[in-house]
């Protein structure tokens, strides 16, 4: 009996330098080219290390079965399809998402650079994992980074309505600080997210009001009915906004996919998805300087953090915190790795003829 | 006895123009430049004839008390501070708000026809109407806008916490169609408005749950405890986190007040209120042909209209949809107001020895 398969048993975690190994010998072995295997690696294993446990490795199988029939392209030419100064639109070629948006990122902070701000749009891109990656490329350059796309799966009807139109559109939005944490914002556009819905169903544990409701616009609650429920957008009316104004941002802007011609790549594995997405790079220098924003910014962490709290909050927490911690943890200790995950990583290495992670 | 304080009568409304012309001559009574003072009028009768009742002329009483004391500066510079290719931090020198923020956006579109985006902050601003105002410039000039603000009073806490740091800081933005309406979100990131809790407390109606937490976290319906409670930000932490990011935006980043340097100036006309806001244009060309992509947008709206509706809609609305169809009834109508503040502004025409409201 493989290990993997013990399942109940703790797994020691996995160390980040094996996950990115891993993904990368596993896309190469599917016709990536060793360069692009690396970088996509390297972001999904840091998916990974910020907590974002089904935006990382938790997807490689199904980009594999992605690019084994077709819809993403392993031989990608990125190219930029309009530009001007501050701005450019690239054509991701089926690229995996994480190439098309690692290259978005770096066009934008480059004509920030330049100019003050970039912004850079997808079309034909793909799944990117976590929406905070790019942000933070930006962030990382002293820039403050906001990121859009158009997620790869409607879940949402509009406000009112009952056809699933609109994707859970997240949004990311990142600002560094001095000497405290960056605050980083990553948030859909819906109260929670269908895994934690699937959660709750799986456990057969009422969902909490306010997560869903049926097709009579009633709360449901009962998990057994989970899958005849919308979730509900943030603010009601307000998240549904969000959602739409973000994807024809993300989306319609860019000539990519939005509304009914959206592909679920969880289900379709074959129709090219062409994913959108806009990536936003703000160059702090063009309104301050660096050092006095970041202390501004770590001044407006203090203040939040020192601020009294309600019952039943131990302290107030600034987005992007929990993760920020998350990540020095997996960065020293590795990640926690689900027995189910290793077991479906360790059949596609078999299938694959490839190492296990290990 | 005045027709004013005919409480109760039916008022008939008051043409566009004759909004324009009252707020105006007011201004100019404070000594505001003409100038100045009719595109200021022009912008508060338009914020009133979108339906932004309490962001038009529903202010002028209160922006004239902050001129007669100091806050706002009668005859301000308003100047560039900072400027790059595509990005410029104003300075608004304690302006009417909406000067600076006309300014701040005219030179938003202009770099975006440039650069293809414009991204301007502005600091040492004032309260300057409803957002949708000035990400309509740039959606009239086939752009779109964005557009993000710090707003004028604190009501929010931070998520968990009790002391309210965080304005609603709304965010509004505007999207082109062809032959059907422009699609324009202009929202808070609460899950309602002060003013609505307000209403139910004067007809001590409850409070609907989701709108308010008392101080111990617990939903407070009560209308007679309105006062201490705190707003919900949408999506809870959500809320509060797009709060704060769009604070650090428009707020921290260009200088302005944010956290506790917030001055509510409805308690206090006479400490300059150092707002800041921040408008960016992008060029609708830099990636699509114009055309093209308002049809899209059409299409967009034509999915959503045409979408199954939930028990108890008699169909979907796109944001902005009501407001568009306010503002064309009020065009051609006029706006109502209320007995209440006809006789605040009747009030204030005679204090000022100007021409009533007629």
């Amino acid at each position: 009996m493989s290990e993997s398969i013990q399942a109940g048993l703790a797994q020691p975690p996995i160390e980040i330098a094996r996950l990115e190994a891993f993904i990368s010998r596993t896309l190469v072995s599917v016709g990536i080219p060793t360069d692009d295997a690396t970088q996509v690696a390297k972001l999904m294993a840091e998916s990974d290390a910020y907590g974002g446990d089904a935006h990382g490795i938790f997807r490689l199988q199904q980009y594999v079965s992605q690019i084994e029939n077709g819809a993403i392209n392993a031989r990608p030419k990125i190219r930029v399809i309009n530009e001007r100064a501050s701005t450019a639109l690239l054509d991701g070629d089926k690229a995996l998402g994480h190439l098309v948006m690692k290259h978005a990122a770096e066009l934008a902070i480059e004509k920030a650079r330049q100019t003050g701000v970039g912004w850079v749009g997808t079309q034909h891109s793909n799944h990117a994992g976590p929406a905070h990656l790019y942000a933070r490329m930006a962030m990382q350059q002293d820039m403050i980074g906001l990121y859009f796309c158009v997620g790869n799966a409607n879940l949402l009807p509009p406000w009112g309505g009952t056809e699933v139109l609109l994707s859970t559109n997240p949004i990311a939005i990142a600002v560094p600080g001095l000497r405290h944490p960056s605050i980083v914002l990553d948030m859909a556009t819906t109260n929670t997210a269908l895994g934690k819905i699937r959660l709750k169903a799986q456990r057969n544990e009422p969902i909490p009001e306010g997560w869903m409701i049926d097709r009579q616009g009633q709360p449901l609650t009962d998990p057994k009915r989970a899958s005849e429920g919308f979730l509900v957008p943030v603010g009601g009316p307000k998240g549904y906004g969000l959602a739409l104004m973000f994807g024809l941002l993300a989306g319609t802007l860019n000539g990519a996919a939005f509304g009914r011609d959206v592909v679920n790549y969880t289900k379709d594995a074959k129709t090219p998805s062409n994913t959108g997405q806009a990536i936003v790079a703000l160059d702090i220098r063009a309104f301050s300087d660096v050092q006095v924003f970041k202390q501004k910014v770590d001044d407006v962490w203090e203040m939040m953090k020192s601020s009294p709290t309600l019952p039943g909050f131990d302290e107030v927490r600034l987005p992007g915190e929990r993760s920020g911690k998350l990540y020095e943890e997996r960065i020293a200790h590795g990640v926690p790795l689900g027995a189910e995950l290793r077991k479906v990583l360790d059949e596609l290495a078999d299938r694959l003829k490839i190492q296990r992670l290990n």
